[in-house]
């Protein structure tokens, strides 16, 4: 951080304020300068809280020169972070496609919806076996009976899975069956969870709370790598605005700042973003126009009759007319889609 | 609208009820059903304000039955409406490109932008003369005198112009000059300007207000097509959301939602829309892949100089690459790029 | 501005920077320092956009130091503004209350309403003669006739008419007959009207529009003022969020704000701002306790026959508990009410 | 609900609607028009997703006809919640103020500030021990340090102590010590969390969510109610907006609304809210004007030296002018401060 101080600054107060950042246990630098001074900082860390400063006399202004956020920037890590799940690479040259139903219903329901996703090339699986739900009274998910339906989808299809942790407490339980732990947009600031998947050695894919900036996105993301697990994959699902006619505003500027200032593979759920089932299609050919590395679609094989969601699912059709669509878009930027071997 | 009455209704509440839809000079028709009673409304000419009735003794709740824009409703006209500017077609299977800089500022300028994005395959020539701007003191724009440089360019490259009308005074003299009117997005419920426009027989490309609902930006079209002239596109350009990453939240689900909900084209603007120049491109890219009609791009032959929006404007060589990225969208979803012939 | 270079920078890179400030006309001062540079600008008139410089090889930063706004500023004027309307003063120790109905909608309602008021202790009757609406099929106002009645009411009952003025066209009309010329919010970046209402020497009532920061609304403001005319009065009228339960979301964060950085008055809108007849009364109380001059209250002599906004209006018993809750809290704040004499 | 079927509806449309119904364990009652039948439900312990409907043949609207929300509701239980906090009723026709630092850092501080806000007549010592913090390189508070110092300057002073709970996980050890849990903003919807405190028989102060809907908090509180820990107080922290001049938007239109739509005490936390110290005091006046029951006030002694939230900390001088102010607004709304005996 550069402390820039007033021109009228006495010599007391600029003392004032290199003695309050040598208190912080850090050093500083006076730049000093024709009209003003300003004060370099180093030996922190990460940033410095401006609030240490900006109130004192003699400051004119606080200027962060280091983004809050180190290991998840493309300023300390050039090239892309391609992660590895279960032998699906993201953040590469292919596309990957995740879907399946918003929660795990019947063995029936996830067995047909695991066959008709692979068929059409999707390489995971989702399904929610615990799901936070705004309302006390809504359908809360299957739990274990939830995670065990995955991995008999996963036996016989051969696709991955992933699905969302909601708690520390389930966490374990979770962690030994998903192949991609998925934490979801309300708790992207649960930080004793992101510490907990921080401490596991497996992929994350971290969702974007629906009104966290992208710069909290990526600061939700340090908590999870700084504990060690580099296996983040970022995930954009639609921001709250003041727009009705959407369930949100699909945020794709989201895509190509994620890119710039991160490493981390992005993927988008457009089912999320924007809830209205006959728009999934035109959204999710634009989030891989906009450089999306994958995206999280909702299917269901009786979109009508689903417990959650229903109004924003595809049915098994229309998912397989938009894996076509969505491999002429990656083809035109120069992707392909990734399709796992049986 | 329906009045769905409560089940405890008096005879007397109901009467006042179809008294007061009378009084409104429309014809109240009583529904009744075994647990309760319903008031269909018709003789309406636009939607009933709820208000009237909502806090009536009696009233349960109001269900608006028809949507309130009419005239721009796909319900109303169900074929896509394909704007004729001076010979280019907007709206139908090809995708038109407007470029050129945010203000006209001189004529090197204004004539070299022209020819390079003339020769990357743009169809419209876009250039501010009277600039709308937050601060008094910024730059106004070159008033007439830009108008007069805007036509040079068109006689020279055959490019067709579109530039923004600031207020009722200078209408005539811009719609004299222009191809197609620009409405603001500060205008866009400048109800006055749009009347105006509604009563020319000119080609309008009206801009959602950074902070207009989609259904606002519908009736703002309604006001337009109201007064005769049916030659509206409406163009999307980013909203104001809590993000400050970027300039403003391009809301590409504007795209299919518009295109869901009425029958005129519509265009995207992604150098307003996020504002940062190296996001120009995916954000294009995305637009077309969401089914924009068109779109609308900044582009200066020396933006580090730009007197407005140099930040988000792509100099020539940058536009030729977006246009043979867009191209291959444009492919990719069944459509082509419209290109002028001398 | 302040243009802090980047360590590095070249001697070429520099002079490169203060061409370009001269090239814009200003003076380049370079106050270097031990480990970087930095480059003043003096000679402007207003702000000067960072984004001639920001991209320029060698800049690290570009620090306004200058507010946009300067003659609406405290920094420049530290004395308290009190607009006089016709004899009542805005701005001073005293509250003021406006009141009437949204729209004036005949003159046995304008009356009503103007009596009512004025005996409970309003000093100012508002009443739209020129309505700006959503929809083109909303009822418009009685125009020329509405204007007719409210001066007819200020005969009778000596209150000040505080009306809309919706168009440049209309403006001669509206300012000679009102006392107080209100700009909506949908207006409040109409530029050419703020230039037009900034060339008359008539009170003006600003109102926020309802996705404007308080900067911009101070930036409107500007306008009016920096073409001579100081009598400007600041509306705060609730902004748009994602809140859907009120109507509007009241932001009374901004009296606070607007106090501190403008000389301005400001009142306070508490009908639009919440949407809610039942809250009003807790709004109106909760402006004054913040610091407003004023408030503006929709008052209607039978509100559920109202032509628009009953929702939110107010019959003539609860504003009369309204004035005698508003005297409680300004006495508080130790204030007092205005009333006119007769 | 209510599913209004279409007026074309076929007899087997509206069987399938009704099979619908009983297959969820509900019942369907038709209720027939002249022109079109709805069809209710019973049976359902909470609300219907109306998506199970919505897109079936014959269905025209579903209109909910019961708030999603129940035990908080005002419509179950008219009469105000007093919410007893270790002998201090909060709810009641007393104003109660909690007051102290944004976070626990040293024996010395927490007691300064203890005595001071006793002294201006708090009865709540607030101070975080377990900070949540969006960057995992800021200070996260002492812990159980700080809960141990909470304790000492509760057994010095008198003051009753509400300090965050941030995770299950050191729910127990939080519980047992504070006198009232604060669920933060950020927790809102970490429903392992709610349903925690919903076992527990202790206060909770729960904070709205900085995007969440006011519904959304009556959602989140009746997922603790429902658990059996009625002790619930909600709290108003401020909104996230497109304004920038302001931390938050403090959300005063909630106070009136929560008070209409539920019976639980209402608290303001106007720190947090606009997050700028000289505008903590207008805004604490016009949270009691609005009618909230408490507040909850960011003091530190020495406020430019705290680790956290300096900016919008008050001292105790500025805290003393703040209750005397507080006190007569109080009055003025026919209630008064809520004092704690030695």
């Amino acid at each position: 951080m550069l402390i820039v101080l007033t021109t009228d600054v006495t010599p007391q107060a600029q003392k004032a304020v290199e003695d309050r950042v040598r208190e912080l246990g850090f050093t500083p630098h006076a730049i000093e300068g024709a009209g003003r001074t300003a004060i370099g900082i180093t030996g922190n860390k990460g940033p410095v809280d401006p609030g240490h400063f900006r109130l004192m006399e003699g400051v004119a202004d606080c200027i962060p020169v280091t983004a809050p956020y180190k290991l998840v920037s493309r300023e300390v890590k050039h090239e892309d972070t391609v992660v590895d799940v279960a032998g699906v690479p993201i953040g590469g040259r292919e596309i990957v496609v995740m879907a399946g139903p918003c929660a795990v219903e019947s063995e029936q329901q996830i067995l047909a919806a695991a066959r008709g996703v692979r068929k059409s090339g999707a390489s995971l699986l989702r399904g929610g076996a615990f799901k936070p739900r705004t309302s006390p009274y809504d359908f809360q998910g299957l739990r274990q009976k939830g995670l065990e339906l995955l991995e008999k989808a996963r036996g016989e299809t051969g696709l991955k899975v992933v699905t969302e942790v909601k708690d520390t407490e389930t966490l374990p339980l979770v962690a030994e069956s998903a192949d991609l732990l998925q934490i979801g947009a309300r708790n992207m600031q649960n930080f004793s969870l992101l510490e907990a998947v921080g401490d596991l050695r497996k992929p994350v894919l971290l969702k974007r709370g629906m009104s966290s900036t992208i710069k909290e996105l990526l600061m939700a993301a340090e908590y999870i790598v700084s504990r060690g697990n580099k296996q983040v994959i970022l995930c954009e699902r639609g921001i709250r605005t003041f727009e009705t006619m959407t369930r949100n505003t699909l945020d794709l500027n989201a895509v190509p700042m994620l890119k710039a200032h991160s490493h981390l593979p992005v993927v988008v759920d457009p089912s999320h973003g924007i809830g209205i089932r006959s728009a999934v299609l035109p959204m999710a050919r634009a989030a891989i126009a906009a450089g999306a590395d994958g995206l999280i679609i909702e299917v269901h094989p009786d979109p009508d009759r689903a417990l959650s969601d229903g109004m924003q699912s595809l049915d098994l059709p229309r998912f397989e007319v938009l894996m076509r669509e969505i491999e002429k878009i990656a083809s035109a930027v120069g992707r392909s889609l990734h399709r796992i071997t049986a």
